[in-house]
């Protein structure tokens, strides 16, 4: 018996929550994929998901997860025996890395450890020293989702530019599109991966990859029909745009996402995030100051707008989640690519996310901690909301 | 540009939060409804529905709103020129009054204000004042939704009892069935009354009607086939049940409904809508100590565990109440029966609701106290989350 | 093991079938009852309703079913002690002149069978004896579902007219609205009843009564609120709409259904209907010519376009609705107030249905016909395809 | 205007009709994806699918289309540089050969044309003729969807073994995988692929690969992690299922699915399948007699039982089509692989389709044919009924 039979928020870092609006678009019968509303569905997300990225380049849309993403990237990036450059500040942009291994490319691993950004100056190093130009890709995450650090996608750039290097920039921004401001031609990405069931509020099975003009002719023809980019973004058939029979339910509701993104205009939906994410970040801080809780990510400015990743010492912090879960209401994301696991959690607020969501979880692990005893500064609560209450009243105040 | 997009929390009294479960239910083809599935459904409705209102007496299902109850209640229970004693803690409780007039019936009203439950005492009085035996029924909210006082059911009987008096004790448990506790048969209520749309969980558009042998035995035939309890809670053919066609969509959505009670546990249903409301009282307890907020009932016992009506002055609380719709995620309900209506608002705590929910709301309040420059007292999200802890651990403890 | 198993078509003649977008439209969370959307729509589908039925007058929505709506319509137009002139062509009719009984007030029953329209002489000569004018309403059905028959509505009109009486004409057209072509206000009705099951293809729990101003005029306030259709067709307050709760998903369903008929447009709605009830007539005529199958109704002025009655002697008509519906996939009406009611069928034909739907039952009919070795003339199918072949070229034509 | 206003019939061969039961069980928020009821359910459905291909061997689960599965069989049955036999009897067989050079490897294709299955003794011999043993696989669909040719599996497996040649036998069984009979095992099939979008009944995104230890043995490593079947079939941790993050909602949907196929029984499904395909032959027959009209596939046992390809020449196939989805209500496939394509058309009677669904397009064509003056033979209806009456009399009669 508990306090949890209400309506479950999933707080986990992916799949966030799915908007009744996007849940009600799937919610219909099959449609003719020859001709009629599928069709110019198609049409109209293809060009909003070019506005979500800001690019004017291409995108194409693959029926897989974010996984699926890389490996569609690196198909069309490098070729068996090729070599890519990998940033990683946590476990995904690893596992990108060992993806790209089992590939037969060559990788070359720059790691940040987990709590950090990369340094723009050991990325420049690497490609300098790389004189014969075998280096295709930069391969970094945007936000690595294991560990919530938020790289700089510009100063990524500015590294490859100074170094003087040919090397594409590849951003996986799965955990941070729609969530964090991102700005793909204007920060210099050359590719950029998406996948639908975070700030696209989708849920899994279609992923993403936009690309510009200089990485559209980079690429050599990859070993793989599916995987290859070049028809999917500019198909002579509609088939082409999925190498085969469509996602029709997927695209009806990533419809009804994009058109919710729209609405609220793409400044707003960043700004939302930021100040949702600061919420968390007074209400964790607080606890810190009376007890052993942390933010794992200490810079400000390097951590994500949408994930929070949270150190709670001696098997606390997977006590306190289960307890949450099992007695509130609320199911946070479980530690990973720490050791030990159980010392982790992790928040996510991205894509569907409002100030009450926030607010009931931060109002939820004040009770968990109260009722596991586990010392904590008073007063979160407070102190999210004031961190809600000054943007909001300007939001609010522009509004008008 | 708000902090809104997300799940938006309807936190008004009523219609309370649908669970997925019922709506899916309802999202199905029409049914036969001769036989079948509909007519099994019907039946174990009727039996479950005894056994929320803990009753072995008889039950009616009606398609209409509460008022519509209201109406088949008196229908059944006075003929016009006959007389009801009306117990009024609030709006609801008047309108049940003012129905009974327009049916010609006689009306005795004894008016505890709205903030108050009713003294026994004057019942008794009034009742054995009327020595013709004109008093057909005593009419009483349990909880009076526009009010959020909560009457002594009991306490009524035993007054009816000691003015050895034989009018009926008619209940409106619309706002307070499946969430306050209330034991129909053994606090010797005769009839009671329901809708849909509140601990039931159930879109509007039905409302129940439970009564015992002795209401049954002093019906006397209503001009009325539609409001006839009789047909209804005991059929001949299938169609009676509703006197005519049956609600069949809400019909399938109520047996999701009741399949959640019943496996929650009515007790343990009682005991989450305690606990809940008692983290509201703490929050507004608090806040009470810095500031003008006050919760409109002042003792415990009297106050509603499913809604709760808060007095801010100055109009305050209207324009907090539009200030965290409009900005936050979360609309509460209106001030209903008190002027000016703008230093009112109402939570709603009824049915599909948990831990994460109420939290939310508190930190939502806090945010909206300090974005509007509201004063109040400091740490009402402690205090909320305080009030859950214990009792969270303790029912966690129990469920090892 | 069957052959059913797949899409099920409940061709009843109601509930009939809800389209995905009522369904969708349904499938939401509760709105605010106080302001915003909900009002909004609600105001939209008054002014819709009105448009469906033809008529500038009055509306007034209620939260019951066709039944509740007979019994409103009586509050309105007569009281205890007055009378009514019941017009009947099954037991529809009956059924609302046994509700006046009911409710104290007297009947005139002209009974015209079961397979025939009324007799406008009779009901003039009717008028014409009551010359204290107590005769307060002719209630008739413009459509009696238990016989399919339909009433010439402007014929009893004129009919009363020529009595020079100053009885409202109520018009039951629960069977018949937005199926069979209606012009309240061209055809005289004062008084015109619908439910939301059938041509508004929105589930059972709503109906509604359309008056114009003479009738309104007419009006003894009736002794019961939740009846009276002053406050619901004029409100006050949006909560007086439905005396009390509105029914939220009832009405964005029917929002939506109000959407697709404005969409088609109501001629056009009426000759669908009119071209479908033509091929199931040409199929049943066909099966006639060879074995004891005949439609109820023989003369085609007076046969409903949305629903058709069939008697197959012996008990063959309950016996071929069976094995439809157990191996084919097809549900349909049983007989109503026929004896024995294992002789006769109804096939729904009302709101959501098209060509496909309409075929495929000609085509299950003529398979369990066969399966049970009933005698029936050949060719059934090829009749009815060409039933719809002229009309649906031509309406191609025009479209063109 | 049209009469299509009504539950519009997609009978096109694939994405199938979604029964309300999978689509139900998508509408649902976010699952948490580490634990609890998704990864149950996984399970479950894991073990469900080797009982549809009715097979012991182990099943591979995709996120993609059946393209996908094209291509994750390719990369797991051979490398680049290695060799596939390819059996093509339309665009499907060709388009998986065509992947398979994409891919680097090389083929010889056997082109039985479009209207006739693989002859076995051409297989044997060029199997034969590969005295290096180059040939990895043989590729063959069961039923191939663009000409509705199916091919004798067992026939294939016996030519394989008559030339003592070690190469697997890869069976595309997307187009009738729970429609036509197909025993994998039994039938010595080595490798099944199959999509979620025809007999599975689920919307297009998820595809499937079982295969036989013989075939896990002779796997080459992939150069590719996504399409590696061997972590998806036997996973250490949950997410390696689907390489990723798992496709959440449509595992729920084909769990509903599955149910309904389990609960009718595989045999039944074949049968219902196999008489439904019947009924359309027996009214294209008698078109046929009259008229331009042909069946594809002339050869009753060559049939698929889930689709059916026509041919009506002049353009006309198209133009009935086009007619039939505007005016009537159901839309037909579009010719594949043709030339020209306007002079066919296929129907699709696949997954979740029953008597109704069947009887209303063979109306429906009659009625097209009719309103088109397309000439053809007449008692098309009675014959379809015909085909449907004794077996569904025989099939209930075993029921009793």
């Amino acid at each position: 018996m508990t306090l949890s039979q209400g309506r479950h928020y999933l707080a986990i870092p992916g799949p966030s929550v799915m908007p009744d609006e996007v849940l009600q678009a799937m919610h219909r019968p099959a449609p003719n994929i020859y001709e009629g509303d599928l069709v110019e569905t198609t049409h109209t997300i293809a060009q909003d998901l070019k506005w979500v990225a800001r690019t004017v380049g291409h995108v194409a849309m693959y029926i897989s997860n974010g996984h699926g993403a890389w490996e569609a990237s690196l198909a069309n990036m490098a070729q068996p025996g090729e070599k890519v450059l990998v940033v990683a500040n946590g476990r995904f942009g690893q596992g990108w890395g060992e993806m790209a291994r089992e590939m037969g490319i060559e990788t070359e691993v720059l790691d940040f450890g987990m709590s950090a950004p990369a340094d723009p100056a050991r990325i420049e190093e690497a490609l300098r020293a790389d004189t014969e130009r075998r280096i295709k890709a930069v391969l970094a995450c945007h936000v690595d989702t294991s560990s919530s650090v938020r790289n700089d996608v510009p100063a990524l750039r500015a590294a490859i530019d100074a170094a003087g290097h040919p090397a594409l920039l590849a951003i996986d921004c799965i955990a941070s599109l729609a969530c964090d401001r991102y700005e793909m031609d204007a920060w210099g990405a050359d590719v950029t991966l998406a996948a639908s069931q975070k700030g696209l509020m989708t849920p899994p099975g279609m992923a993403f990859i936009w690309f510009n003009d200089r990485a559209a002719g980079a690429r050599t023809r990859p070993l793989s029909r599916y995987w290859d980019w070049a028809p999917r973004a500019n198909p002579e058939y509609y088939y082409q745009h999925f190498g085969g029979t469509a996602p029709t339910h997927h695209l009806f509701g990533l419809r009804a996402a994009l058109d919710m993104l729209k609405s609220e205009g793409l400044e707003q939906v960043w700004t939302r995030h930021e100040t949702l994410a600061s919420a968390y970040w007074a209400a964790i801080e607080t606890w810190s100051q009376g007890g052993p809780m942390r933010i794992n990510v200490s810079e400000r400015a390097a951590r994500s707008r949408a994930i929070t990743s949270v150190h709670l010492p001696d098997g606390q912090g997977e006590r306190l989640r289960l307890w949450c879960s099992e007695n509130l209401g609320v199911t946070l994301g479980i530690g990973l690519g720490r050791e030990p696991r159980e010392d982790w959690f992790r928040i996510g607020h991205m894509g569907h996310v409002n100030a009450h969501m926030v607010m009931g979880v931060v109002g939820v692990l004040e009770a968990g901690l109260r009722a596991l005893g586990i010392p904590h500064g008073e007063g979160a609560g407070d102190a999210a909301a004031q961190a809600l209450a000054e943007p909001a009243q300007a939001l609010s105040r522009a509004a008008e």
